[in-house]
């Protein structure tokens, strides 16, 4: 489905980012709100992370109703290892904006990033929040990305229309980074609003069904953050009538191929990343094996170093996979950098380095490992790993 | 018990470090030999990793039957992923150091350490290996140490020596690193010496128990080579009389201690390295789970370089054990970093967090988490992650 990475109105939707104090430089964006004129349906999945954030509690208790009319999300602050007064901080934010909007503090739904361990001061909340609902539009959505960007270079929104029950349904997205398996509790939040008319347990279902090839498909370094959230809502504003089998096809490879461009946005973003890097393995025995050896190799240290250096470095993504704890056999796999064929038949194909150490020069390129023993396949999106990596989370300071 | 990180002699063994052209830099030691006056009580242990090199296959086949004599060891070359090619060359090397020992070949064992999916060149090997035996000294263990160097920036061996069995027993030992879980499949080595006379079985079981506070217990950056050999010799010639339970126990508590004290050098000498940091998980509900926490926080690229960074991040420490899969509750665990306490309670300690960034400065410390769930425990040696290990393994060309 065709994606276009501008942020666009959604019918029923009203959007803002407004500058609430909450980071250290004057007047950056970092308070955002989504307000949906009526109750919207709505989903979300959250992090698998033991230690999770206040407003995710909040959320995934608020989301179960199944219906959410706005979303209150901060960055410069986690609120994440913050105890019972984190939690009030989370519930009190979302009572300020019901109360602005005269909504039922039920039907508000808290996301934070930022740093861990610290609350946000409330005053400049209410005081964001207040200029923020006078502040929504229809073609706010840019400013709200923006206003959730923690280490991101820049704001992901993404846009799709399609044609389904009769109508014109649009979904429109907006994320911030840099992973689901995210650096530095920066957080990985992404929210995705359509006009379409769709019941709660369908959103449900159609995001666990795009999550896999999207948001649980990629990494930048492996680590998990506590306040991974992502939510769908869906305003009703398209009128369309009941969603037949086709069209509940469509609006669900509509999601998944939005969230896949936002996710690849994501680690394009990555931190420090100057490659982005699909790893696809196939032929494994079992689904679970495919996905151990994608993550393994995508990562692992050596193999995104590698990367940074334009390595063709066959041994480190092979010493990779068999550390996985995938089963494979090291005679029989083949395995292709940027297309060339470089290891086969226990062998590395040694002439063929220089032509794949050619195409790692791209900013983007496909390591594909074919282990030849059965039918399951993964893929998973990474970066490579370089000196601003190091950099950027060397020198940021809790 | 003490122990020395200089070589010294151990009765019954000679060592050479000889340069045979395997490595670029011209006269740098590349072959290294130690050989037992007689065939040798001998054990051995070997990378979990699935892709495994051809020397590792012969010497975990010939150490089945519980003795060796010699061991040839090259850097420069991995002879890993090299097919039935890697095993003849493997083969053909013992079998040439045999002819020039005047023993069996079953009774020489090959490591091999450096780039993979390539062979070395037999002519130089079969020149190398009689300058080796040529220089073969008791006191030649330094040499050995300096010849299986790859990115190491200096030769790591250590010695001990204690009374058991009616007579002073001595244990040295040489590796080469940068972890059992290891960069760039430099791999980590380790030969372990000792006059004693001990049984094949008996010596399985030293290295068994030294492993989980040793080798096994160290991470430079959660990689695991191909090559990953360890192999403890007994020569017998302190003659001493059989070993009885308080022996064995005295000979097994040198062989942990021993191991332990490589195995921090190794990580001391860890790619980039800056910092020696041990974590420590303890008040799991299970081994594993200590475990699975220590390891995910000494392997998380975010707390490294908080490490490198001197940042008392405790969000990524937090995190990092959070999605490690062992279970915690974060409002009991409680966090010491340099022995400040920097959470309980559910909450950030924000006062002592300048304290023990000061306590980071330091070029060893201790992270520990208390998950006050129960009495099992665990302990990992770690180090930063800094630009140099970027710089190191971006660089590093096939």
């Amino acid at each position: 489905m065709k994606i276009d990475l501008e942020p666009s109105p959604v019918r029923g939707f009203r959007f803002a980012g407004v500058s609430a104090g909450f980071k250290a430089v004057a007047g950056a964006l970092d308070l955002g709100l989504i307000v949906a004129d009526h109750p919207a349906s709505a989903a979300a999945v959250f992090s698998a992370n033991r230690v999770k954030a206040a407003p995710v509690y909040v959320t995934a208790d608020r989301v179960k109703a199944g219906r959410l009319q706005a979303i209150v999300a901060n960055s410069g602050c986690a609120n994440s290892f913050t105890g019972k007064p984190g939690m009030r901080l989370a519930q009190d934010s979302c009572a300020e904006v019901a109360r602005l909007l005269g909504c039922a503090p039920e039907l508000v739904a808290p996301s934070s990033t930022g740093v861990i361990g610290h609350l946000f001061d409330f005053e400049k909340m209410k005081t964001g929040a207040a200029e923020a609902v006078r502040n929504l539009r229809e073609d706010g959505l840019g400013d709200f990305a923006r206003a959730i960007m923690t280490t991101d270079t820049r704001p992901k929104t993404a846009t799709t229309s399609f044609k389904a029950a009769g109508t014109t349904i649009t979904i429109a997205g907006a994320v911030k980074g840099v992973g689901m398996l995210s650096p530095k509790m920066a957080t990985m939040l992404g929210y995705l609003m359509t006009d379409a008319v769709v019941a709660p347990g369908a959103l449900k279902r159609s995001l666990k069904r795009a999550l896999p090839t999207s948001f649980n498909a990629i990494t930048v370094d492996g680590d998990m953050s506590t306040n991974d959230t992502v939510v769908l809502m869906a305003s009703g504003a398209a009128g369309n009538r009941a969603l037949g089998a086709r069209d509940q096809e469509t609006f669900d490879r509509a999601v998944s191929d939005i969230s896949a461009a936002l996710a690849r946005e994501l680690v394009r973003d990555g931190e420090g990343a100057t490659k982005l890097v699909t790893i696809e393995v196939r032929g494994a025995r079992s689904a679970a094996d495919a996905e151990r050896a994608a993550r393994q190799i995508a990562n692992s240290p050596l193999v995104k170093t590698a990367f940074f250096g334009c390595d063709p470095n066959v041994g480190r993504i092979l010493m990779a996979a068999g550390s996985s704890g995938a089963y494979l056999e090291s005679d029989r796999l083949v395995l292709w950098i940027g297309g060339i064929k470089v290891a086969a038949a226990g062998r590395l194909i040694t002439e063929a380095l220089p032509t794949a150490g050619k195409a790692m020069k791209e900013s983007e390129f496909t390591v594909r490992l074919d282990l030849r023993l059965g039918n399951s396949r993964a893929s998973i999106l990474t970066c490579d790993l370089s000196y601003d990596y190091v950099k950027i989370n060397a020198e940021y300071t809790t």
